[in-house]
């Protein structure tokens, strides 16, 4: 089969545009396997000759694409930091804007578990380096609790109090509270949702 | 000089018990030298040699004593620590037992802060393994609060209160507010209070 010749102007090899799709293609079906292999059985049990047999790709080919296997994980976590951030900015509610901010607030800290959860690996990694632990996506977290406080009619010291209501999101603290104090995502949330009512006065 | 005779019954050595004598005093010196040096200048900035001058001993006595820097850090922290435990559990009021809960836990944070401030480096370096950030220690603290919320009367969910509050004095959030923030341990004093107040319906 001869692929199509390409239509734009500009002077490019005529299988360059057919390879970028093959590429774009081979890394969303890459990713999106490795995200579906993760949430069924955690990241460290998760290799990747898994997620290359389960994307119906060679693993050179994901190898070609990320890199490494840490390189992938970056990426994986990057970009569902990205829709997570999308997610509550500017989704739905009660996650996203239209919700009271109280119910945004609750919605914001089960949805932060879940995440958390999923990805404790790479976030676990990030924590060692204190620098991570205040970068720019965990003071974008700060804010967003912040503002939903300040909406809320929250008074006191509302940066202290988003400090605070962060650490019980934190993915060493959560995992220590599922792996070691038989707490559930449940009863996180539920716990997370007692501190924010009370700070916000309901 | 001749040391005394030793007086005991049982079959030791002449110089023994005076060379015990010595090892505890030097030990102490130099615990001493060094908690005066790290207070003044922060533990970046003290050398071995600092403290050995310092404490008016030779190095090679301190690395006899300790083995290394960093084994007699570790000496140092924990010394410091069982004392501040000591203070908040059976010392005078307000920290201490005597005080009305909500002012003891005011009192707690206040000297928990300056607790980690100085200590920052170790703690820091205990903190990169999520084991030691939930180890015995920590536990000791967060049931410490514990009590304190609930002798205050405070309702709703105290373990998940407690721990978001513990994150304000978190060596690394503290350093971060400090250092790259513009705040003080007296703001930061503030900030607790003021969570905790709310926390404790006051």
């Amino acid at each position: 089969m001869v692929a199509p010749r390409p239509l734009r102007g500009l002077p490019v090899a005529d299988q360059a545009p057919h390879e970028r799709g093959d590429a774009a293609r081979n890394r969303t079906l890459l990713l999106d396997a490795a995200r579906r292999l993760i949430a069924e059985r955690g990241a460290d049990a998760v290799t990747t000759d898994d997620i290359a047999a389960a994307a119906g790709v060679g693993k050179g080919t994901l190898f070609r694409r990320f890199g490494s296997r840490s390189a992938m994980m970056i990426v994986l976590l990057d970009e569902d930091e990205k829709a997570h951030q999308e997610a509550f900015l500017f989704g739905p509610p009660p996650l996203g804007p239209g919700a009271p901010p109280l119910d945004r607030l609750l919605a914001y800290g089960r949805a932060r578990l879940e995440f958390v959860h999923l990805h404790h690996g790479l976030l676990s990694d990030a924590n060692r380096d204190p620098q991570m632990r205040f970068s720019p996506p965990a003071t974008l977290h700060h804010r967003h609790v912040r503002v939903l406080l300040a909406d809320a009619g929250t008074t006191g010291d509302l940066d202290a109090q988003a400090a605070a209501l962060l650490a019980l999101l934190d993915s060493d603290y959560v995992q220590h509270q599922l792996g070691d104090r038989g707490e559930t995502l449940e009863s996180l949330g539920d716990a997370w949702e007692s501190v924010a009512r009370k700070l916000c006065g309901a």
